[in-house]
Formats: C-alpha cells, sequence, structure tokens
C-alpha cells in the first residue's frame, strides 16, 4: 500500500522524457538552454581549486545567508537576521517541503490554490494532513471569499504562488489586503509563499510576502537561484522566516539533508557581488515579448503573461482534444513540448490550455515559432 | 506544539560551532581537511564552463546512473538496473530521510540500534511512527536475539550501519545470517542499510548488502560519495531499492528534491572512469594507523576501530566528567574538538567515550595528537 496511491510521475518528467524521445524542442519543464553568465561560470571554475569541499554550516554558507539577507533589504527594504531567520535549500521545493514537514500536522488543512504547481500535495499529504483546492477565478485572481469559506478551524496554511506558475498571474495590492483581512481572523494560519519567480514580472510590480509587515510574523517566504540565475541544475534556493518558525523547519532540514552543495552556496555567495539582479526581469521581458511576437499569427490564442517565463496559450481554434493528448501530438507531429495545464488542477480541469517555457535563446523560440505556426 | 519537541540542534553543529569559536583542531563534525584529488577539481573546473547547468532528470545523471551500477557491479558482483533501482540524492542523508518517509507509516516500528548516528530517528518521528531503539552488545556487536524479541507485527524496518558510525564496527558473516534468518520470519520488514562508509574499511573486508541475495528483495542500500571522495560539501549519494520499493521513494524524491546538483553528478560520474575507489580504504587505513600510534602513549585508551574513519577512544583513566561536560573542556582547554559518545544513544547512556575524526591530513593528527598527549 502505497503512501501516496495517486501520485505519479511527474508531467514535467514525462513531457522532457517524451520531448527527448521525439527530439522534439523542448519548452515544456521550465529552464534556460541559453549559457550561464561567464562572470557566474568562471567563479565556479576558479572555486574548483579552493577549499570549497566539505560541509557549509547546516543553515547555509555563513558569507551567503549575509548577501541574501542584503538582496532582500535592497529589494524589499526588509531587515532579515540571517543566523535565525535565513535557511539556504537544496532547491525552492525542498524549502517547501521542509516547511510543510515541519509545520503541518496530523490533520491539518491547507489551501492550495487551483491550479497549482504540482510539488505542494504530496508534503501534505504524507503528514496526514488534508489538502483543500479552491478554485482561482476564471483571470486567476484569488477569489478570497471562497478562500476565506474554505477556513476552519483546522486550517494549518495557505499556499501562495506569485509570480504563479503556470498562469503566470501575480498578485495585486488588494489582493494582499484582502489576504491580510482573512489572516487576522485567522490567527494560527501559516502563510507559505513561494515566490521563486520573484525577479521575473514585467510591466505590473511584483509585491513580495516580504514587504507585507502584516504578515512577516506567520510568512514563509521560498525562493531560488536556480530561476533567478539560469541555473536550475544547482539546486540551491532559501527560505526566509520567523524564527519561532524557523526553529522548526531547520529541526527537519538537518535530518532531511543537513546541508546544501558547497560550491554552488558559494559560488553564489561571490556573483552577488557583481550581478545586478533587476537585468533577469528585462531579459525575461523581451524574451517574453518575442515570443508573443512570434506566435502571433499563429492559431495559438495567447493569454496574459505578468511574470515567470511561461506563456500559456490556447488551442481551441486548433483542437478539440484533451490537452494531454495535444500535448503528446505536438510532441509527435509537429516537433514542440509543452505542459497540459489540466495537470496543475486537482481535478484535471481540461480548458484547452497548454505552457510554453519561453526561457530559451532566439533560435529556438524562434524554430519553435515556426513550428507552431503552421499548425 | 513542535512536531519534534525532543530535537535540537545536532551535536555536529554545535561542536563544529564551538571548535571554531576557540580555534581548535575540530576533530568533531566527520569531515576531511586534506585536498581533494586534483583529477576530481580538474573536471570541475572543466565542466564549469559547459552545458551542465540545468536540471538532471529526477532520478539523477544517466551516465552517473550507470557509473554506480557498473560500480556496484563491479565492488559486490551485483547487477543492479539503473533506471527503475538507482536513485542520486543530494547526500546520504536526504537518501535516508526520504526512504523512511516514503516506506514508514504511521504508528509503525522501526528498529534502530544504539549508539546510532542521528539522522534516522527524526525521520520516523515525522512519520508517526515509533523508533524502537534495541541495545548493540557492549563490544557493538548486534544482538540478534535482542533484536528478534523486539520485532513485533508492526515493525517495518530495521536500520543498520555498516560500517558503524561512531564505533567503527562492521557486520560479519555471522551477523548476515542471523540477520536473513530473523528477517525470513518477518516477511514485510524493509532493510535500511547505511553503508555510507563501505569503502573505508581495514583488516576486516566490508560485507555489503549488495552481496546478500537473501537481503536484496526488501533492502535499501544508502551510500555517499561524500565519504568516498572526500568531498562532503557536495551532497551527492546514492541509493539502491528494489524497483517496487524505488517507486514509492522516487514518488517522495521528486517532491521532496525533485533533482540534485547537475555539475558534481557529472563531475562523480566522468571522476568514477578514472579513479580506483580500493585506494580510499588505503588511504584511510594509514591515517588510523598514524593517529593510533600518535595517541600510544596518551592517556587516552584506543578502542578498536575497523572502518570508518572514526577513533573511539575512553578518557575514563583521565576524568570523572560526563562526556559532552569532557569535550567542551577539551575544546577550550586543551584545543582539540571530538565528539561525545553519549549523544548516539538514545538514553545518552555516559561511557566515558569520544570520538575523533581521522580524516586529516598529517600535520593536523600530529598536532591534535600532541595536545591529547599533553593530558
Ligand atoms: C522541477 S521540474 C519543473 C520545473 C518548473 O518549475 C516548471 O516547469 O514548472
Ligand atoms: C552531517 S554532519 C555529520 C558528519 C558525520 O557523518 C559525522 O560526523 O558523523
Amino acid at each position: 500500500m502505497s503512501k501516496l496511491p495517486n501520485i505519479s510521475t511527474s508531467i514535467f518528467t514525462v513531457m522532457s522524457k517524451m520531448a527527448a524521445q521525439y527530439n522534439a524542442i523542448n519548452l515544456s519543464q521550465g529552464f534556460p538552454n541559453f549559457p550561464v553568465d561567464e562572470r557566474l561560470t568562471d567563479i565556479v571554475a576558479k572555486l574548483a581549486k579552493e577549499i570549497v569541499h566539505q560541509y557549509t554550516p547546516m543553515s547555509g554558507y555563513p558569507s551567503l545567508l549575509l548577501k541574501i539577507a542584503a538582496l532582500i533589504n535592497t529589494s524589499y527594504g526588509r531587515t532579515v537576521q540571517p543566523e535565525t531567520e535565513l535557511l539556504v535549500t537544496a532547491g525552492a521545493t525542498q524549502a517547501i517541503f521542509t516547511t510543510i514537514t515541519a509545520l503541518v500536522k496530523n490533520s491539518d488543512e491547507v489551501i492550495i490554490l487551483d491550479p497549482s504547481y504540482d510539488c505542494y500535495e504530496a508534503p501534505v499529504l504524507l503528514c496526514n494532513a488534508n489538502p483543500v483546492r479552491v478554485a482561482l477565478n476564471d483571470d486567476y485572481t484569488p477569489n478570497w471569499e471562497i478562500i476565506e469559506k474554505a477556513c476552519t478551524s483546522k486550517t494549518k496554511m495557505i499556499i501562495i504562488n506569485n509570480p504563479h506558475n503556470p498562469t503566470g498571474k501575480i498578485l495585486t495590492e488588494s489582493d494582499f489586503e484582502s489576504l491580510e483581512i482573512l489572516l487576522e481572523k485567522y490567527p494560527d494560519i501559516i502563510l507559505l509563499s513561494d515566490e521563486v519567480y520573484e525577479y521575473i514580472t514585467f510591466e505590473e510590480k511584483h509585491i513580495s510576502a516580504h514587504t507585507r509587515k502584516k504578515l512577516l510574523n506567520r510568512c514563509v517566504m521560498v525562493s531560488s537561484f536556480g530561476k533567478s540565475f539560469h541555473v536550475t541544475g544547482w539546486k540551491i534556493g532559501y527560505l526566509a522566516a520567523p524564527e519561532y518558525l524557523m526553529k522548526e523547519i531547520k529541526k527537519v532540514h538537518q535530518f532531511l539533508v543537513f546541508s546544501v552543495n558547497s560550491i554552488c552556496q558559494i559560488a553564489i555567495s561571490e556573483y552577488l557581488d557583481i550581478v545586478s539582479i533587476v537585468e533577469i526581469g528585462k531579459l525575461y521581458q523581451e524574451k517574453r515579448d518575442y515570443f508573443r511576437q512570434l506566435l502571433k499569427d499563429s492559431s495559438f490564442k495567447l493569454m496574459p503573461c505578468e511574470g515567470t517565463y511561461f506563456q500559456v496559450v490556447s488551442y481551441v481554434a486548433i483542437s478539440n482534444e484533451n490537452d494531454v493528448d495535444f500535448c503528446k501530438r505536438l510532441i509527435v507531429e509537429h516537433g514542440v513540448a509543452a505542459i497540459p495545464i489540466s495537470t496543475f488542477y486537482a481535478d484535471g480541469k481540461d480548458l484547452k490550455l497548454i505552457r510554453f517555457c519561453f526561457a530559451k535563446d532566439n533560435a529556438t523560440l524562434e524554430e519553435a515559432a515556426k513550428r507552431l505556426c503552421a499548425i
């Protein structure tokens, strides 16, 4: 008997494998295909010959913790204590799993918005807790009234993902105000804010939970250097939490992984001295604009994209198939891999939408668009 | 209310911090202080400029999986299927946490031998399962009769650590025979075999669970490249398990961490082509012999050491203090950090024993020994 009977191989693995098998352009799983900044890879090459190969301290490489605190301060004006309020993790996924495992108990309820990225549900189930899926509005804004109706005395956590994967939606000032009013009524609910795409936003300014004074005493904020610095393979993320929550999170972290890859932590720490993080948003804004431009005359309908490196499109004008079948056929017949949006819904709701990752060099985007425009 | 009310900061963090604070020679936490093989760091430096920075597949970098299968075959004559029976993890700690989380359920019992390394208990508790601690004999051999008495219909797992941290003991042919007879009576018990020091054994030949045909269909074997290649900071380990268990373990792995540091996986994969893993045992045998030689005329009594890079000593001729206090005084007054063995016992049993890590260059061992001989 499985502890996770309804969980199968993640859609990202399925689609990346199938893309490789059919030699398709892989716009499914989210990762960049362009070279990493040479200044960062130079640091790694230099560090390889230095004394950087043994355990870093459990919470993270000390100077990286200081740099993260400085980054949060520069970006959001928040002062965090590196020693007690920050933790470096083996990617954002490990940050999220560890936070849920540390804080959510038997028969607690955790509110997860629908659609959602796929890594929130499993840790909740493994805690013998209950995921409560609440639908986003049709335009992917949260419906705070429905969310409030879903809150009970058992609700332990609300998970938000901002900017939102897969829809690219970002939360507004008014969203945060509603959330704050709601949470005032439920003093024990913890907010888990997955902000791995925090630096990849466009026209609208990203509002981080870091900037919400009313939330900070109960908010765990998760981020990812893999996303921000185009090194998804490094698996270096971090989380910020108030000390009383961090104490519990560290208890789990020290026996879940103990510490995180030393070389890459140190490399990021040095890189943070020379990189301007705002450039990342600009880079992806150009890519988004270019990809949308390329698809303008296709039969796909482009949905809005306020952040992340994902573009959702509707194929309703092309086919009536369900989105999983459509994605498979897209790989096999047209040589382009995408992610079916139904897999982000607990009930597999099929809206004839698929997601493309545009974190690719221009040649790749052009060739993919050529194939997509021919459909 | 904490989910882990009795768990505090691990002794390895406490002692390494205190060692740094007092500028003591750190023989506490287990990690080498000598340079990593240049051939390995050259590979990292070269790889930094290659296309190695994005997600590897969820189970591990494919060629690393092949090389691990080859290594297991060369070392133990076992054929494992890389695709279905191997998983690369963010260190052995993550392998152990993930295995326990995937396989152990609410109110199951897990047998943990006493003394034990400190990472087994927390994941069992987080599963709402019960750790059942069974004392090793005074010479640190397992007492299979007592272990069998501890088995019930609720026993889900027995955890062995071979070679054993902290005692350096390795299991014998007769141990395995007893274990096999016991497990035949309990067809549902899973064996978790933590063999992170598998290549660090001396006069006695290490018997891996890989070689036990009767155990393979229910055994999860955990190993660590950090230990074998002196790169504890890289956090690259792996586990081998039969497919029906691996399926469950991967379900958790994909939402716990998804994948593992790409550069270091690829570096190890290339290094495995050129390194001879048996050299590692010889290196540490020389270090052990040298360290024991240096301490021969001290007031510490040397316990046997068959494997691992740890030497346990008794200080009963020196002091009556409990071992934690003794270790603290050793740092403050004598400038050498060690680990108190009581912290490996569930009940904190104090036998006036402490553990030194001898994975250090000769100059460090000499200076530490000079200080220890002066006591
Ligand atoms: C961890 S694989 C998935 C990567 C990702 O964030 C996505 O494609 O949504
Ligand atoms: C993960 S820190 C502990 C390292 C180690 O294996 C030990 O010192 O026993």
